[in-house]
């Protein structure tokens, strides 16, 4: 059985910081990846406000800067998704879906969320190319351009507002005849001139060339169908902490985000998250992997104790 | 008067961070730096764990290269030492040592914190050639080379422990015949053979030609000095956060450093907080960074409340 100081579940901004920092410490390393659901960042095309590039990043080529960088330190890397984990003594157990088992000292869930998706035509085609799910990543590309804004909570009337200091003009696309947004919310959104509210659609299509052109609407109420055209749809129906396999095991809140402390720690000893996964206010790439270096570090902490080589688990 | 909706106090990683974000979400936005107490990160030459620079990057440069970031959002910046904050209304008025008053809706303290000096000849002079106050930061650059670390706390002991996964050997410098470190710490310092402990002896002078070759200590009991050939001083007597000129206004910890909730708010509702002066376990650029993206973005959240413009705050 494959023996490690730190196992990291998911290969994003996260995951790969907590492994410059376990690896640099002179930890053994490993990081599971999979393909079935890739880092968030490689959702959106540019990235402008991770600092340290003034001219923007693409989210792709950061995230193989951050692996290279873990690759330098000694992390390992390894394709596959988490079945199960289990206590074994000091150590845990983790299954993977090829029936292969690894040992490891400590944990780090570094697992993401993924946001919910309309599933219409169109969709996963235009993403990053005008289908967005993140305004604060995003919005300062549709400049006096016209969007559409889709959901009726608190993100996406929050969203909406937010792109009104970009976009020329917002359509809120809702399923419902009222949103479901608190009342404060409400009130900004409807007296904003910038925001037209369209009720009882849902998106039927994603239309376009090179980039997104047009939406297809369904009133929910008539079936009458109508297209819209948009340069920009955002979609907040809302995120999907990827936290299923380990729940359970660690407390989760209501929405199934990871409950940590400041250190990162988890309710159980010996695992740590980190990233889109934990209960938090602002999913962003350099909070990620300020989580990620601080996960490292208390793994880092935890490990070294159990070793009796050095720290003391604080 | 001038006014702003954000003031970020302090020009480093944390600030600027907190700078591109609240810019880049429209709101006015003015950092005050000061050349006085520079940012820890330029205190080290070459820094290899900040995601996204897998050959590493000199501090200085990250910090130019995050400051022409805030400047595109528009971030606008000041010199100047902040020598008091006073609520009027709904805004805080901050004065500064020209005499001039700048009034903001919001306020991000961002100073950080400097590593307590010696005080001795060279030490100065070879910071960043030799001598370090951030093991974690610089003790790869020592591996197979003779270093001390000067102090006898927790920290000092601590990352005397971490530096001989690196260095070939390892003197603790300690100005007294016990160490004030916790016992489990002790023991194992004392019995890891890699580290040498000289007792009742501090450090006079930090000699070298490009970079550190040796240190002279003098025996506080015998008077009696001796030079110790080394590469590396590493100095952790203590950290000091610049927090003087807030002391009374928030909450700080009883190490003066500023108490904040998840969210980087202070104790103190429109004040908030990010980065080395913060109570937290790991101050690295990266947590730096995270810390400040999430002031900027909690700061927005409140502006916006005030002003009614969109957001609520949570």
């Amino acid at each position: 059985m494959e023996q490690y100081d730190v196992v990291i579940i998911g290969g994003g901004p996260a995951g790969l910081t907590a492994g410059i920092y376990t690896s640099r410490a002179r930890l053994n390393t490993l990081i599971l990846e999979t393909y079935l659901s890739p880092s968030q960042i490689t959702l959106t095309d540019m990235i402008e406000n991770y600092p340290g590039f003034p001219e923007g990043i693409k989210g792709m080529n950061l995230l193989q800067l951050m692996r290279k960088q873990a690759q330098n330190f000694g992390t390992e890397f390894k394709m596959g998704t988490v079945t199960g984990i289990e206590k074994k003594g000091k150590e845990w157990n983790i299954y993977l879906d090829d029936k292969s088992v690894i040992s490891t000292l400590s944990v780090i869930v570094a697992t993401g969320a993924v946001a919910k998706e309309l599933g219409v035509p169109g969709e996963k085609e235009y993403k990053g190319r005008g289908v967005s799910y993140c305004a604060v990543c995003d919005a300062p590309f549709f400049k006096d351009k016209e969007v559409a804004v889709i959901g009726g909570g608190d993100t996406a009337v929050e969203e909406a507002l937010y792109l009104t200091k970009f976009a020329s003009k917002v359509y809120l696309i809702h399923r419902r005849d009222q949103l479901r947004a608190t009342k404060i919310l409400q009130e900004r959104v409807k007296s904003n001139t910038m925001v037209e509210i369209i009720w009882n659609s849902v998106v039927t299509e994603i239309k376009g060339k090179e980039k997104v052109n047009s939406i297809v609407l369904k009133n929910v109420k008539t079936e009458e169908k109508k297209e819209l055209n948009v340069d920009g749809v955002f979609i907040f129906i809302g995120l999907i902490p990827q936290t299923d396999f380990i729940k359970g095991i660690v407390e989760l809140d209501e929405n199934g985000y990871i409950k940590v402390d400041k250190e990162m720690r988890t309710t159980v000893e010996g695992i740590f998250a980190a990233g889109d996964c934990i209960q938090k206010n602002l999913r962003q790439v350099v909070t990620a992997c300020g989580d990620g270096a601080t996960a490292g570090y208390s793994a880092q902490l935890y490990v070294e104790d159990l070793k009796g080589t050095g720290y003391k688990y604080r």
